[in-house]
């Protein structure tokens, strides 16, 4: 740890932020900070600024000499750059909202990640990591990418299998919530000493959980959490997803426990009626978020304000800034830290391509992640997995190659979306509704506009 | 081909035996025949006599000498059998009909093979394969088991892989309409010149084609057969599906042409609706079809006809029976003869399990099939057809063991139905409804109507 | 058949071309032949006009009106061939003796296929099949390319995998003389009957045996051939392999049946002390090979000679040129004719990469091979062919790039090799034995040059 | 670690038995034992008493109270134990000797693990070993099985795969050694500093390196150690394999580190000679042993040593026992030491069967190892690898059957054995040398002694 640190983060300008820095600042003894740059796009400019201050009122706060730069220059920030961390949103919230809003009027889920939106997020936000990594082939060979944008598996996929950047860590942040659910149902609240294995996709995967004894204690989690007569769930689980109970008979059949964003597969149809339900009345998780951020920044504003708000924590998505910051710690100082990450398959899980990305448990060297080898899935999970997979794929192919036909494949497969016409239509005015950030599908989105097609916002 | 063959249809009083007796007739050079016993159950008395005397009749005509036996008594069939095939259905086309209109009254689908209808379908038959087997393990341990009872891809893995009887070997008619189709669109109407390489699991698999000078034409199909300007399809599309268009850039893109039934797959939106409209009239498959067949028990009952009528190719399913016959006679003559049939993949698909039963482009030679290697799938085929077959594993396991855990899963991941707490109305009533034909989830059905789940035609 | 056919013989000075004539004249009806172009270098051109003008000999008492072409220009040649046979020998058998006797100095099997001998054909051989491709690219991008350049397996990997040549058919003549054996030892003589499944490498493949009834006849096969105390073997076993029986027991144990080659490896002593004692005498393989050639070639001289002489039997590899003649006529007319090949894995063998080159069964279309599925092998198999592959892979590695590591490493799993330092020494002096054939290693001869290896000849 | 632990010794009689005795009372914070009983068979009872003796002198010199008792009943032993170790040796030394003597006269490499000798010692190890599991599945079904009894790799898979006993776990201490070894090559002498990650078989392992900023050390590692310039090797490399040094470019090459047996494959010849040296002297490994053995027995008698003599070292094997009481120690107290066991392949290794035994880098948990992915192996490890495994597999289906086809199939794969005629001899003098402990191959050995094969003690 003798090197100092420079570190940058693209989309700094992000309600995030703070806890980005919170995260940092408490892990001030293993980082040795000489340089934090947050980057941002002219239009996030007004944020950045806000945000910026923020952080540096926090770095200060904290009696560091850290210095935090403020840029929408990304070459000048990624020059010799060790940590590259990237929380952008292309098309900011708006873009969102659309995602979320056009397939429900299809009576589609948009879900931000898999689903329709999910699609369309990542047809976005991949174009812009491979540029972003191609400044760093050029400005920063040796920085470790850690990506918490989402899609976080297909962009961490793209940006490994596409782009050539072995050194990706793609991050999320539920497998730390369900980990504390699960130790507070064992009667371990605040501590970690369950052995968790998690494997599968980004918001698509599984764990197995064993107890200091040796014992496996999946089912009885399963029993503790997820029984029907149980108002444990209620209490404890995420709050940036819907809550709907699972069907019980089939956690206890399948022998693993989902994730919780496995409700949009496992019980679509009950997810589906409570998101037209916030469709109708204005309240899609995008809009709610919009005001949510809109909120935050007021606060930010306030120039005493030097630590991270509670009100964060309604945003959603808590412990992605800190899981970010614990790579990053680990890697710098060999810790072994035992985190759950996107990273190379090379056969961690034997369902599926060798070199694919998966999110599996994994311990967190200097050298990267050494994921806990997984096997194979019962069938149960396994060919749901599979077929997730191949819409990865597809999804990426069409976003690197702008590929109307790979487009409809991915439509077509996704369990989320119901093929047809139907469908053929939601596609057709989505591209139209995100014509602006999708430069790679100019002519497919000209053609349909010659044809007919227009976004209709709701 | 020395010794005389003894040949047993179980479910013999079928409306398709007529076709099953003109294709041994066809093949009377090839089949050396001195049994054939046509074996039904005594609900099925009646039709297995007015069909037998039809069958009887066929043979006469003929000029040949060969026994036609019917009984109800199937181990005095089995008795030293050569060759076994089933043609049998558990509940008969009541069964079906209830297959059918449940699921629509859920608004989901229920398709005799692969949706909520053939998941049912599987749970009554798979049993009866099983025991039947057990039967042929002590009265012909050399018969060969020729299925084609639908679901045929999962009824063939729980006769191979759980009941562990190797030489069997499941047909299905669809390979042979597309194959015949292709020619046709190639300008080879009538010949079978095209080289053409099937694979996946039955009423789930796409092929490609080689035309003679070796080239593939394989996109050149699509385009002839696929494009919505041409009306190619509707002139020669099977006649036991609705007839939807695919969407043809999907179709472009994935580069394998599907099969007839993968529209409930890519077109599901568009299916649905098709069958619910059947559905509200009186005209669901099941209830046609039901129709079909007492219009062609009629004519089986006239004493003069002794050749398969006309009327019968409206039953849909034309050359299953043809090709059972055809299998029969390339085993006993060691004939070679290239045909789509399921057995065991062994590597043939390597998407899936090595101990998988496929449907796959075969030589058929006297010790069974010889598939041709496919290796592995696009992804755009990948992983549906890895999802697939993970979900016959799911419902052979649960129809084995009358497992409602597994049942659960098998319909939560089926992708022609919609998971959640409706799913799970619609699987609990159909379990009810046919409780007379699943004995292995007695006690389940038992628990269900305790809590009130009630079967209400509709 | 509608184009006349353009046919290029790369090596066509070969003492084997009068075979090849034979086996196309044999075929008038199903080649439609205009020109028959016969390439060789310089240092060859002497014996391309001696068998060239037997060739054209041959092709006028056939009553053709072939073109029979002579040329050391390999570019004129190959201008819009359609099909590419290659047959050469770089260094030509001087350099097989080499091969064969350095190892032999070293108690160590020189072997042409499969041993060190075998690993260094590969490197002569290697960079030159690349460039007839690169050649090829441009002047006859649509041509098939014919390999029966020794070792057939690795030449063949190295054109698809190397020089992405797809259109690549490998071939072997070694299962068409056990397919006939087998055939004989059924009482087939003369016939094919038998339904023979081949699976493995050049030189290193297995098979098994079926019977017109639908037995396996695998074990009945090898009690007829390879019991001790049978004669069938001494009659009819391929006359270029020394005759050693193998061990009884082990064959019966492993279920299926071994090549010729195999000898080398399941009687690796033996072998390698009736080698030695053929060293002594100066009569090892490549020595008589080249005593027979000689004769083949005044023999050849004879103005009045239009038929293949009854002497090339005597020099072994029959059948080699007819397999060749076979597989161009079965891709002209898609004859669907079943040869075992050396083509793509695929997954035809599962215990095999994916991409790798594999010997197998295949049905020969218009569009090339599809091989019959095998699956994996038994453990008896599966671990030496494993390490086979492994091997093959390392010297096709160091064959293209020059590099002395990878050779190393061949030549250390190579099972007819002993590791250790005098492996290096034999190595060594093989690398300056070949010093004229080898310039991609030229760098690493230099410099053992240098540090005084030199070549001994004995 | 509330319960009080109940150990058990098989083979307990070894004078390995005191570093036993040392690793678990270094232990013994983390280890509440109770009862620790040492079994042998009656004709290892002097032995068993003098070491018995020795390690309670040790326990009570350390102050403890626990328990040792010595036993030639083992259901007595065995009943409710928490954890069985074995180090037993079926036919003692003079058998080892009679494995690496005969071998020798036949010019084969005997080695007690992968060689001749390793196979019987496999043959007379396997049936005892699965009779002490079913022993157990009775009298202690959750006790965790630690062996380090050789071939350790064979007796762990015949455990799990044919014994069924999942809770087993194998150890080695060679990794230990280089585990160390490595460290003080980086300077990190008496350290654990860097990252390893093995992975292969027993005694036929790779590994990497990677140092605490991150960099892969492997190459630097091979340089420092293996440059044939350097004397680092001779000062450091364990002490029970002759010292040769490796083909410095074949690792190079080869770019991951191999384990101190691969020179048995890597430099076959140079260790042959040096065992039959040894041999002509009477100074085969297992002669040695046998009298430094006595001589430990000596000191073991003296009533006053009551720690671990120096001279144990001398011994070999090293660390082994400590290994195991590592592995007991983390097991108990749930601590996820990273040790390199023999455990359940499941795709950690992807060039392997799924279900074979692997030894690989992992976490050692309360439930057992939780293994590194590995992944695939470069083509210069990869097919020797699945070559050993198959081996592996044809010994222990011949161990456990006394099939002596598979006994062949296992020599003539094993890369240090020379097939072929002389072969058959050696296999059939060790079958019949060994005719006390191998009452499998009963049938056999009585036929070769009909035959007239005699063992001649040279």
């Amino acid at each position: 740890m003798s090197k100092k640190l420079k570190i940058v983060t693209i989309g700094g300008g992000s309600s995030y932020t703070p806890e980005l820095a919170e995260g940092l600042i408490l892990r001030q003894d293993r980082l040795d900070i000489k340089e934090w740059w947050l980057v941002d796009i002219d239009a996030g400019k007004e944020k950045l600024e806000i945000v910026g201050e923020m952080a540096r009122r926090q770095v200060k706060a904290a009696g560091l000499d850290w210095e935090v730069h403020l840029t929408t220059d990304r070459t000048l920030a990624l020059k010799d750059a060790d940590f590259v961390t990237t929380q952008f949103r292309v098309g900011q919230l708006d873009a969102r909202i659309r995602d979320e809003r056009i397939p429900s009027k299809y009576h589609s889920l948009g879900q931000e990640t898999n689903g329709a939106g999910g699609i369309f997020k990542a047809f976005r936000t991949i174009p812009v990591i491979l540029d972003i990594i191609n400044d760093m082939k050029e400005l920063c060979p040796d920085a470790w990418l850690i990506n918490f944008t989402n899609p976080a598996g297909m962009v961490t996929e793209a940006a490994i299998k596409v782009g050539g950047w072995k050194k990706t860590i793609g991050l999320c942040n539920v497998p730390i919530g369900s980990t504390r659910m699960n130790n507070t149902a064992m009667g371990y609240d605040g501590q970690d000493v369950l052995f968790h294995k998690y494997a599968g996709l980004n918001h698509f995967h599984w764990h197995r959980v064993w107890d200091k004894d040796g014992s496996e204690v999946t089912n009885k989690l399963i029993e503790t959490i997820y029984n029907p007569e149980s108002d444990f769930l209620k209490d404890h689980e995420v709050k940036n997803i819907m809550l709907v109970g699972y069907n019980y008979e089939q956690l206890k059949s399948l022998g693993i426990i989902p994730c919780a964003y496995h409700r949009y597969y496992y019980m679509s149809e009950d997810m589906l009626e409570g998101t037209l339900a916030d469709y109708e009345k204005g309240e899609t998780r995008a809009e709610v978020v919009k005001r949510t951020e809109a909120e935050l920044f007021e606060l930010y504003k306030d120039p005493h304000l030097d630590y991270k708000p509670e009100q964060l924590a309604l945003r959603g998505g808590a412990h992605y800034s800190d899981a970010a910051c614990e790579v990053i710690a680990s890697i710098v100082n060999d810790s072994r830290t035992v985190m759950v990450v996107s990273t190379q398959n090379n056969g961690t899980i034997t369902d599926l391509p060798y070199d694919s990305i998966v999110e599996v448990s994994s311990v967190i060297t200097a050298h990267g992640a050494e994921p806990f080898n997984w096997g194979s899935f019962p069938a149960g999970a396994r060919g749901q997995l599979q077929l997730m997979k191949s819409m990865e794929e597809l999804v990426i192919e069409a976003a690197v190659k702008g590929d109307y036909g790979k487009a409809i494949e991915a439509f077509t497969v996704n369990p989320l979306i119901n093929s047809g016409s139907h469908m053929m239509d939601m596609l057709n005015e989505m591209l139209v509704a995100n014509k602006d950030y999708l430069p790679q599908f100019k002519e497919t989105i000209a053609k349909l506009e010659q044809e007919g097609v227009t976004y209709i916002p709701q």
